[in-house]
């Protein structure tokens, strides 16, 4: 089951960058392993923005909640999520 | 180079249903002819909503300008444009 | 999988009295048989407007898009969904 | 008399991940203790959010002033309050 | 049980002038019947609009709805809705 | 002269406490004072919120802003301010 | 005691076109007769729109609203209104 | 040639308070200096708030940027700017 | 002088072809002329959309007011107007 | 491929004076370095405001995004983006 989920990214001047870099670190890990396991199936970076618009894949809204909420990064970020379904004139069989 | 495109469809009453229904038809063929060549890379309906999320892959602004106002439903939607680039963090090659 | 739902309803003038209340006459038939299955859990009418706020259980978004497209007055509401889950506060077993 | 109540969390960084948690354990008890004498009729949490949609059950505007001021988290909650009634299409005898 | 309602009225050039005419009539007589019995608190012009600023006493929140829906020109106004309470700085008794 | 305003207080958490404390008893002895003196007419607590609807009766608008910027609690509200005047069906002599 | 009024026009199509110029012709008659008078002290021209910027002196709100809603372009307006009052940096005795 | 300027102050808490007044006192004698030129044609108090409605009249969008930025109070204002012309209904010659 | 215009454009379905297809032809005509004098420097159109972004360089707010009042498709039009100065990291003498 | 970028620079309170100049020199530099280059194909400051309207010619929109993060101010910008393509009106053969 497809969700949307645009985060924009707003890191306080406040956190100190090392911190911040060792976050971003995690938050790649913790985004590519769940690429590789297929829960995660796009990520694109909006032109000039720390922000990204990501497609999910998961087996309800409970997982969706879990995934979202474990982002090392999601206390500093603001999302909006939008459930997605199949559309009558796709061709791809798996964008579902 | 890629866009994420949001078209919300509003059909006014006043359009004669076998009018509308020809219109859809038409649609359904230009999109999934640009689907086939790679151009309109995704299309997901958004739950609940007369409304679609596409991504699109095209060679320049113009290309997509002569897409997106050659959609038979054109006159009937609201659209909002965001240009996309490759995020740090994607494992998908052709997620550029 | 639970989703709120938030229907706004507008009748424009130029629909005639006659198919409005033919209208509302089904969608009451279809919102209760959809209570009776138990995908419609709960509908409160917002007090002072012609407005809904309801908790549907679907399998998932592709259902709910079946269930809320399929409504008699679709063609004169606007929605707002938002997914769902179980609180963990919650004491009631089955607001999941 | 039902009411339904959105409330959106926003703790500050400032505030202590030991007081955090110890308001939040408050919040939970004062929580339940009301889901069980029935006036918290329900709560959900909005996916990937912190963030709750509850319906509570108050015999007047102002128990429900009482109730959600007395909440623990209450100065780090933003609500949207709506009044609802029953709904003519609701099959549920409670749901009014 | 006091409610504050904001009410604009918007009516369409397509209603002939008599049969608004008729409307409102309907409308004073239904107001000034109901601030006889003492529901209908107070009613307020806001200056230079087609708008007013009324307090409600009611018994429920479907009292409410009832007295709201059954204005003559509710098909015509837009409503905003707050419930209220007595204030603890207030030296009026029945403002409560 | 009628006016309503809606305040929205907002208190920062850097206020300490008894500093706090010690305006709030200030505003509460100035708002009484002028509800004794006729010319804040009303005031009402909007359920749930830290927010007053108040009717002023003012000379004109330079005494209304005397009064406003007096608040004790001026520095920390948001004020929406509009005119009203006599609505043609009210009943109520003192309501102009 | 002076407002600020900002007036939108927006004159439907199905106006016709010597109907709106016979309404523009009392519009503007109506508007000098009051200049004249003082009550409408200013008037402006938004630079690229159909709408203006006024000033009104008047003696309180009902006279506002009488001048208001006695314009012959008043059904096709959106009004803003603001209270003003002098300002103590202002040099001009009569800008009250 | 005419602008309207609405600016909207908001002093941060951190700011000493004798600092405060000594670059209001600047702003005042700024402010005057500018009216007795003719370059600041209107200055009045938005009723209840802190904030003013300004008529400028410069030669040009570079003098009014300097004038603007000159302000002592500049990095507290939020400014809404709109350019004006001569209002075809003004009888008053220097409104231009 | 130089003004960034924002305009939208909005035809609505009402309006005959032949006659949408004139406007069109006089409007481009109108444009080019004044392209060619030097005062309207600069239009793009805003990809995907029924929209251009124009700089245009006046002699002052009136000339601008005319030119913009003048185009053809000016009552389908929506405008955002910008006054604009020369920055201080400009390169471009005439960027003025 | 053109872009318009609308730039709002907010620099906070906390930024010493020192780094704030050493930063607003190297985005000089930085800006004029791509005007050079032909990459900042215009800016210009709006007046009144501590923002820019910039348009860029850049290959792609990875070009864009790595050179508005490449802006030593990016940290204190709010942006606004918007794809271009030539408009049929224009008769300047490098408006693109």
């Amino acid at each position: 089951m497809l969700f949307q989920v645009d985060m924009v990214v707003n890191i306080p001047d406040s956190l100190p960058k090392e911190q911040a870099d060792e976050i971003k670190a995690r938050e790649k890990l913790y985004s590519q392993k769940l690429q590789h396991e297929g829960k995660w199936r796009h990520i694109w970076r909006v032109a000039g923005k720390y922000e990204n618009i990501s497609i999910f894949d998961v087996k309800d809204n409970t997982e969706l909640h879990e995934i979202l909420t474990g982002l090392p990064l999601y206390p500093y970020m603001t999302m909006t999520i939008r459930p997605l379904c199949r559309h009558p004139s796709s061709i791809r069989d798996n964008d579902k």
